[in-house]
């Protein structure tokens, strides 16, 4: 392996192992020694990549972001409908919530009181919702008396709401969760004659949680 | 001022700079020196009423766990529909998480990652919903296709996260936004010819959310 290669394959690892010590202890007990043990790295090279451990909190974060950014955007590419696509997006990113280590510590670390830093995380993923429901109103989409608005603010506040309370008890971000809280909510917020085309389980084939692709 | 008092006095003020605290700074980093000073005793007068640092946390916790129940008591001690009740009791608790430190403190230490112990506020809240939404289905109260715990799975989830959102703004909790909440939800919630009866800003008259009466 080159060089580069192994350093690269090095940061991965840390990046890795701090989201799950940072999930496990939460971001001020974590302790480099803990991380880079974790890492299999001796502490010289973690420290080669990260200067100290809010640097390590802020890749974690970054690395979280840009997940949750290649998973709105294929959804996007892939489903036109803009409803829908909230729909699989929720569906992904509770899987990715569930599954994938370095998203849900980058979550966790958004709602750390010790941090202080803005999140890009929770953010960017409210940017995204209200994004589609504009879209959505736009297209004459939303029943009529419901606002882009109001619905994003239910759909940001419930997603939240699962991504913490599913912190603790995973069943908060099953598929069948998430189906269910779209069969409640979807009937509300469209009105349209082919509102019985949308899907609450995703439209996309799923992958199962826990398992998702690379 | 007899001893007696002077001491439920001290405590009480610990408690609360506690509270304070732990919002800002988080549980770890959170010092007994700050709580002290802040609470104007001294580091012994803490002592006397608190060994460590996780019993003032169980405190804080204890005391937002009673004001939580005392909260939904009275809304149900005055409010005979369920569905209302509920209605009642999110305006009531959000007004708190917006206006009152020891609450806020109690529910943030809920989601300290790094406390590791099951906090009671979020569960007892979740249990009232669902308790509440049982009584409304077995009054007829729900929609056709609706049921106590698809209802309650999606309040639960949104005023977690608006609980959660709210800590970095508070926008989220204000009363017009709940209102709007419940203007998007209720109607899917209940078909009786009676659902315009319901209000979405809440039945009592209100206090005025961070202006609450002791």
């Amino acid at each position: 392996m080159v060089k580069q290669e192994r350093a690269a394959r090095t940061r991965r690892s840390l990046i890795r192992a701090a989201a799950e010590v940072f999930a496990e202890v939460g971001f001020v007990p974590a302790s480099l020694g803990a991380i880079s043990k974790r890492a299999g790295v001796s502490n010289g090279a973690l420290h080669f990549h990260f200067a100290n451990k809010n640097m390590l909190a802020e890749a974690v974060e970054a690395e979280a972001a840009e997940t949750v950014r290649r998973l709105t955007e294929g959804v996007r590419a892939r489903q036109d409908d803009p409803l829908q696509s909230v729909v699989d997006a929720t569906h992904e990113l509770m899987g990715h919530l569930a599954g994938d280590v370095v998203v849900r510590g980058g979550f966790g670390l958004a709602g750390d009181i010790a941090r202080r830093t803005e999140s890009p995380l929770r953010k960017e993923w409210q940017r995204w919702v209200e994004d589609s429901l504009r879209r959505a109103e736009r297209s004459g989409a939303l029943a009529q008396g419901v606002s882009w608005a109001d619905a994003s603010r239910v759909i940001v506040a419930a997603t939240v709401g699962l991504e913490v309370l599913g912190g603790t008890d995973a069943s908060w971000l099953s598929r069948q969760n998430v189906t269910r809280f779209w069969e409640l909510l979807l009937p509300r917020l469209t009105d349209r004659p082919q509102a019985g085309t949308l899907v609450s389980s995703g439209s996309a084939a799923p992958a199962p949680h826990g398992h998702l692709p690379a």
